[in-house]
């Protein structure tokens, strides 16, 4: 056993005679005297298994229920029910699960992690020739988190049958007591090779594209899936529970059945990982006490600060348009309009998602299939992780110019009576959604992290000069980054206060001063 | 005397000894049996002037009063106090003023006019050498009309002391009362200037960014000064009256003489030049009788079809942010963005207004002081009203998918109990903000002339393919439009119906399909 590593034992028993998906091994596992109760699950072949995560080093041991009750009746279960082991301390490369920190993230140990995610929504339902290709391109790219689902994908350049579905079928039915065997395995070693990859996988267990019926399962359905998913996959490190791809257009879904989701999953998991749900049209409401951060499907990657003062979770933006060529609005955004995202996004201490749809004879879109990426943002992404990484810490947002303004308040004040000041009272005025246009470009993009850095994005803004306010006691040196082009060039140093200087006039211009 | 041509009329007299501007001689031109009022202004030197804007061919008399009231006394008038002329035909290249054409613009004699404005907003404020330099760069740029005040300017970039104002000083306040000659003949010379060059001056009467006191005037001082700039402009074909830039920030004015100002101009002008207001924040009231047109600062150029059925009338966005590279956010977009906002809104048969702001050592940018043009979008706009001017009419928006779609109706819906519809719902659900912003990026932007010719523009989005629905029963040639390249490929020939398309994957790609 080794500390931030799944632990499993087998068991062997009977196979259960009603569902295969609800049989569950019970457990304690006590690791330096804390106790954590476990659940297991069954693998078919009359075996069961029971698996454990362990968060810190020591001494561990279990007990296993010597019989568990499935359908009425006592099933006994064999092999190692008890035991104690000493839990090394984790390797220099693996850091733990990733648990929010904040407004950002960090794993474990106390290492920084910063999402730099893409999206595969069916990595897992296709060839394994396509697949494999998929994680080689992932070991070339810059991509910490991926987003993939449970379920196939029905939808546009997305016709093709899975050979295998996450449950066979009873009758002409897929039937969530009987989970594919196959299924799960190839599911769990995709998972542990992205973990070797250093990815988290953002696991989709819900999505309306569907053509098989997984949209439409019952709400008993649905808990008895959970459930089995959760006792199988929760020991694994590098996941995280993102209920849905668009769980507001999932029709068959009551809008209560989410917050059950959240619940159970936050009951069920004993290791606590990142739980999120992403929209198509309405956010979830984050404000749910389960949901550990922000998944937002939407654009304005410019409001990180408005979502985390209004939600106090991390901001993940984790769809924000696709790089690509197709007819889909969602699917056609420049190389550097996805770079750009990326850096508004992060520069301001929220987090971006990628996505690519680029068109070709075999119909093997990244965005959903995997495959090989044709697109020109990864590098420049790459390019942005690397400075953010070379940050002492996570940036926080500093109010510059309209920074600290809540277009919602001001227009609060149009029922108000005039103050005389043409702008509050022209501001007062506007429509709303003007208001957050206007304020959204006049907006100043700016962070730091504590006194060592200061960042500034001027986004789509092509200034020919420059301007930061640093500390007037402390020196710094300022660095011109080009986004697109990739350069880095240092343009002042050892300055202090109010600094001015030129910068290229174009799109996509970034600035850091980094304490001497 | 020439049909659509300024025809003068020279008088002489004792100087009023009161005020200079409100000293008016009073005639009756009648052209073809038609009466026109007209009034006339003083000039200096004993000199009154009266001038008549003939709009059609023919006969015409006119008489003026032998003496004007000035200040309780009467001034005796010598000159061509009668008399006769033949008003000729226009000459090939006169089109006479340009009205409103239902959502569109018109000349006199029918021939289409489509703004294509910039913006040089001290012109005349500039010394001799500057402006000329400015009108030699205008005759070889693509605008047919110009934005520029009466008033100096002071802002950033524009500290310089104009040689003269329109108006002399009393003491030390400026005295509207006193005309100043030098500044209203040489206003006079550039707007005749402007007519020559068949460009179209949208003269802005007041404005906020002053240190001499203009934008601080009395509403009688206003009056007075409206009045003869309206006796002594009105003749002149090519002008249009703007009454401010950016109106809602001018604290010292009410929000009612506004439209004092709107309707005095209207019953004072005998010709019914075009009239509208220019905001910075909350739009002028188009809906105000006197108002011909919608005057827009505002960057959602997507929604002309919205604002045309919203006032009916004409859409300019005559203020758009400059292309430039000021550290102003609205005086610093890219040389792309200002040719995409152009391509947005005329496509859509609405109108936009070009303006610049580059850096340079001697702080002559165009969008204030002239001078010449460094930008890229200039020769894209050229390229887009040729082939604008191409069209066989005024484009009409054509609804698409979300096309007719309004937000505000939409979400009145919030209210309304669920459909059970997710899309429906989901829609009614979503901020207003947030559905303009979803309904925006969903937008096709398509328009038409009849079954003519049929338009498409795909703006940001980069598409691989593309796909027109033209009528089926008759036959087109579709070519693609690289609006930044100002490449022109026919791509389909003699098709109907459904046509699809590759496209070049990229932003700024229009598609028009022209009836064989």
């Amino acid at each position: 056993m080794r500390q931030y590593e799944m632990f499993e034992i087998r068991l062997t028993g009977e196979a259960p005679r009603g569902s295969e998906a609800a049989a569950a091994p019970e457990a304690v596992f006590t690791l330096n005297g804390k106790e954590k109760r476990v659940r297991g699950f069954y693998v078919g072949e009359g075996v069961y298994k029971v698996r454990f995560y362990p968060g810190e080093a020591g001494v561990c041991s279990w007990k296993i229920a010597p019989a568990l009750q499935e359908g009425g009746r006592e099933i006994s279960l064999s092999g190692a029910l008890e035991g104690t082991e000493t839990c090394e301390t984790a390797g220099s490369s693996s850091h733990g699960m990733v648990r929010v920190n904040g407004l950002h993230f960090a794993c474990e140990d106390g290492t920084r992690y910063q999402p730099f995610g893409t999206t595969v929504y069916a990595l897992i339902h296709q060839d394994r020739k396509l697949v494999d290709q998929t994680f080689e391109t992932l070991a070339g790219a810059p991509f910490n988190k991926i987003r993939f689902c449970v379920f196939p994908k029905h939808y546009d350049y997305n016709h093709n049958e899975p050979a295998y579905f996450a449950f066979e079928k009873t009758g002409d039915r897929f039937d969530v007591n009987r989970p594919c065997q196959v299924f799960w395995e190839e599911l769990e070693r995709r998972i542990g090779q992205l973990d070797e990859m250093g990815i988290q996988g953002d696991l989709i267990l819900f999505h309306p594209y569907d053509r098989w019926g997984f949209a439409q399962l019952t709400h008993e359905e649905c808990m008895t899936y959970l459930s089995y998913l959760v006792r199988r996959l929760a020991a694994f490190p590098n996941l995280w529970w993102s209920l849905a791809n668009e769980y507001d257009l999932m029709a068959h879904f009551e809008r209560g059945w989410w917050n059950d989701f959240a619940r159970f999953l936050h009951e069920n998991d004993p290791y606590g990982h990142l739980l999120s749900n992403h929209n198509c049209l309405p956010y979830w409401d984050f404000h749910d006490p389960y949901t550990t951060h922000c998944c937002i499907q939407d654009t304005c990657v410019n409001r990180v600060g408005r979502l985390q003062r209004e939600y106090g979770k991390p901001v993940v933006f984790d769809e924000v348009c696709y790089e690509g060529n197709i007819e889909h609005s969602w699917g056609n955004i420049s190389a550097f309009e996805m770079a750009h995202r990326f850096w508004m996004a992060h520069i301001l201490g929220g987090y971006c998602t990628h996505g690519e749809t680029y068109l070709n004879e075999e119909e093997i879109l990244w965005w959903a299939k995997g495959g090989v990426l044709h697109g020109e943002s990864p590098a420049r992404i790459a390019f942005l992780r690397k400075i953010m990484e070379e940050l002492p810490g996570d940036p926080d947002v500093l109010p510059g110019r309209w920074g600290s303004v809540d277009p919602e308040e001001i227009h609060k004040r149009a029922q108000e009576p005039k103050t005389g000041d043409v702008w509050a009272d022209g501001l007062a005025s506007l429509p709303l959604e003007r208001l957050y246009r206007f304020i959204d470009k006049e907006g100043t993009v700016q962070s730091h992290c504590g006194q060592e850095v200061y960042l500034r994005y001027y986004g789509h803004q092509c200034c020919g000069k420059g301007m930061l306010e640093l500390p007037e006691e402390l020196e710094y040196d300022v660095e011109v980054i080009d986004i697109w082009e990739m350069t880095r060039t240092v343009i002042r140093t050892g300055v202090s206060g109010k600094v001015t200087f030129p910068l290229p006039g174009k799109e996509g211009i970034a600035v850091i001063a980094r304490r001497r």
